[in-house]
């Protein structure tokens, strides 16, 4: 290294993680904003968790994750304790309700919107830090919990502006997939592969889940994923399962139904069918009922769940940026996790949950045009020489709840009016030493300007014509402006 | 350890981390939306940017930090490189800038609020995670962007509740206190140890000041800080500007007064005076002047300013919870630094910035009545053997905008009652199978019980006289829970 060539680092965003700016922040808040109104109007209340716990209490429930310690981010404390990233929001809750327990009330219902981190390879659209926006009911057992949590999900989507039609929630039980591994005979050690299979479902088809539950899979890539080896005749019970066209749910038609997919064994999905038939009998009430639906291949990934799991899923295409069809996934999902606070405490505390995956749910929000990237509408006053006179005119617009800017940079007139382009400015408003011994002031219509200047052809007519300029009293500032801003929008 | 107990985590928060709830959050987010507004209003816009960057990206700035890495989160990344938490907004805004300079508008106006994570030993109120809300203007050098800061924090402390009279910001310029110590000739490798010396007087008086100009410090604990060793000499020039009272900050002014303290000594120092008056020039027409003051104490801590620094105080006195009047220090504060995109890019971009204290400014606001701790009222609807009918009356509640809850645990109605009081319910509703019966719904109002509560002595008289209930037409049940909240509050 040459001595005199200061070493500089280099700028850039480690992998996996993103910024975002202006529109786009603005669009998230209203949407967000929207999210906490319906939470709020069920009443749940606002919990804040800090982004660290620590390792034990987090807890390992990722899905996909095969070594210890992989899929969050972790250090060590000075008093050598391991801290963790909180991977999702329900671990943090847990250990929340479990430190609390006795001054909570019971049920304990809190929303909570939040970064996540996990330490994943990141791809293409996959980030090591997104946003959640969760609500929860811990303490309480009964479907009616699970079965609120689905209703307002449905008022979540139709408050941002969703047709019925747009989405579905989708409903399965894990006691019932704990029971068709039960009557497939699947031991215990391989029921995580098993389900991590059938999570695949929707990426894979149902071929290459037999796969997965059978040898193995080899992915387009040449990458081998080793299989649950499950013998035909146990594959054959899980893919009747996954295959089969559940019922209108009431419990009579759901134990035929089970009847039939799993003969003889109805231990605990008899539990299982009962919470379904109680859920869907409350949903029938909802105005929500068509959205609603019972299907066997929801697994959600987290190891934690115990009963209800469910997902909103969109029921029209989106395209990404290059303008191809993509599989969208959940925009939501959630589930009950009886045992999480008993990790803890050793006590059973039944606790139910949502999680709206933020930044995918605006994605399809925007894909759908209920949602748009704007902020508000800026003017930009100009700086002649005075910029103390800048401050006053500028001042006067915010008074009259005008956004607006006095530029309080060092360049001159043209590289004002190309800053206020670059930044979208509405308007631009110009106060010169002639205006100034007139009493007047020049409005730029900037919006208007950039249509013009399509159509009009040499610079020398552009400035002779001066279109989308007008000149006005002093006093008429604030009026003029807001009548123009009132003609772009 | 006995193999027949299980090894359970404890629930337990990591040291100098913690968790917040319902109203302490809603009253931070009336709050941070007001900061905003006025951002915003000025022109500024949104950038978020990661959690983490890489550690050579975010330089070692942090104040009182004498060993390398200490103060930040730090881990090692897959590809073997070190990330790190931010440790305030800053410098993550300088990377975004180098690394995207050539797209973005010039001068580049960003506001962001986000929480920044500092290593460090946590204390009573010191917390090792906080949130900072800044505006910055990158890419000028004129003072104009700087005194654009101070009235615009004028303006957010004003729309926060606070009066003129209850704050004042406090304006120096590193070049003067540069000016200073070349006039004392204090060499380049003490100066750090200088200025921290300085940023202490608040908490250490003169006194302790001159300690640690000289040879050190021992605190009450016993501990000793070695001083920057200065000669008393130098140390009287120090002092003498320390304890300077500035003059009304024209040019001419401030040059008799600087001439006064560091005769023959103008330099650099004559580029930071021209700059002060240039603020204070600008400050003069902004409404805010008699809260805008030259301050020759005033440090700011952080290592990389260059020019202008600021912070806002309060002038009122602020109790801590236990009734004892505290020191409060800065809520807000900022400055110039100019270098801190040049580490990267090698080219220097003016910048200016100002961040406030987010826990500390509520505390201070809610220590003035100006913000309180308040959630929307809530109605609990009971459930009485049929949850569906709960949920649809908490829907007609909902839909009318009354924030209602149906009662989805499994206990009986006393506890249900009492669930009501834990919340902090405003109105509970009943509707059990004499009502239904009926066609009528009963109401409890729940905060007048409490008041009531209070003067009725038996509990035979409480379940004689029913106080605080109603029973009303099951059709009046929005109109009659509407005038009952309009009561309460």
């Amino acid at each position: 290294m040459a001595k005199d060539k200061p070493l500089r680092p280099k700028a850039r965003l480690p992998r996996g993680f993103r910024d975002r700016s202006g529109a786009e922040l603005a669009a998230e808040r209203r949407m967000l904003d929207t999210v906490r109104g319906v939470y709020e109007s069920y009443g749940f209340s606002a919990l804040e968790t800090p982004a660290f716990e620590y390792t034990d209490a987090l807890g390992k429930f990722l899905p996909d994750i095969d070594r210890p310690n992989e899929g969050v981010f972790s250090l060590r404390d000075e008093d050598e304790q391991w801290l963790s990233l909180r991977y999702d929001l329900t671990a943090p809750l847990a250990r929340y309700v479990a430190e609390n327990f006795q001054d909570l009330p019971k049920p304990f219902r809190r929303y909570a919107v939040g970064r996540v981190w996990r330490n994943e390879k990141p791809g293409p659209g996959r980030f090591r830090e997104f946003t959640q926006f969760d609500a929860d009911t811990v303490g309480s057992s009964s479907p009616a919990a699970d079965a609120e949590l689905l209703i307002m999900v449905c008022d979540v989507l139709k408050a941002l502006g969703l047709a019925g039609s747009d989405f579905a929630l989708k409903v399965n039980n894990r006691k019932l997939l704990d029971g068709v591994l039960d009557a497939a005979r699947v031991e215990p050690s391989r029921r995580g592969v098993v389900l991590r299979a059938i999570d695949k479902l929707d990426r894979l088809g149902l071929g290459g889940v037999r796969d997965l539950l059978g040898s193995g899979r080899k992915d387009e890539s040449g990458d081998f994923t080793r299989g649950a080896e499950l013998e035909a005749a146990q594959i054959r019970i899980v893919e009747k399962f996954l295959g089969s066209a559940p019922p209108d749910p009431t419990l009579g038609n759901l134990e035929r139904w089970w009847a039939d997919i799993a003969p003889g064994h109805e231990g605990g999905a008899a539990q299982g069918l009962a919470e379904v038939a109680q859920i869907f009998a409350l949903v029938d009430h909802s105005g929500h009922q068509g959205r609603i639906h019972l299907d066997p291949t929801v697994v959600r990934g987290l190891d934690y769940y115990t009963g209800p799991v469910f997902e909103a899923q969109l029921t029209f295409p989106v395209t990404n940026e290059a303008g191809e069809a993509v599989i969208f996934g959940s925009v939501a999902g959630g589930g009950r996790y009886d045992d999480l606070v008993a990790r803890f405490t050793g006590q059973a505390v039944p606790a139910t949950g949502i999680s709206i995956g933020v930044s995918r749910l605006m994605s399809a929000l925007m894909s759908r045009g209920a949602l748009t990237l704007a902020e508000d509408p800026l003017v930009l006053v100009l700086s002649m020489g005075d910029v103390a006179r800048a401050f006053e005119l500028a001042h006067q617009l915010r008074q009259a709840g005008i956004r607006s800017e006095a530029y309080v940079g060092t360049k001159r007139i043209p590289d004002q009016l190309k800053y206020a382009d670059k930044r979208g400015a509405a308007i631009a408003v110009l106060e010169g030493e002639d205006e100034r011994a007139a009493g007047t002031i020049t409005l730029k219509d900037l919006a208007l300007g950039l249509e013009l200047a399509k159509s009009i052809e040499t610079r020398a007519a552009w400035v002779q014509e001066r279109p989308a300029q007008t000149t006005i009293g002093r006093a008429d500032l604030v009026a003029e402006v807001t009548r123009m801003l009132g003609r772009q929008s």
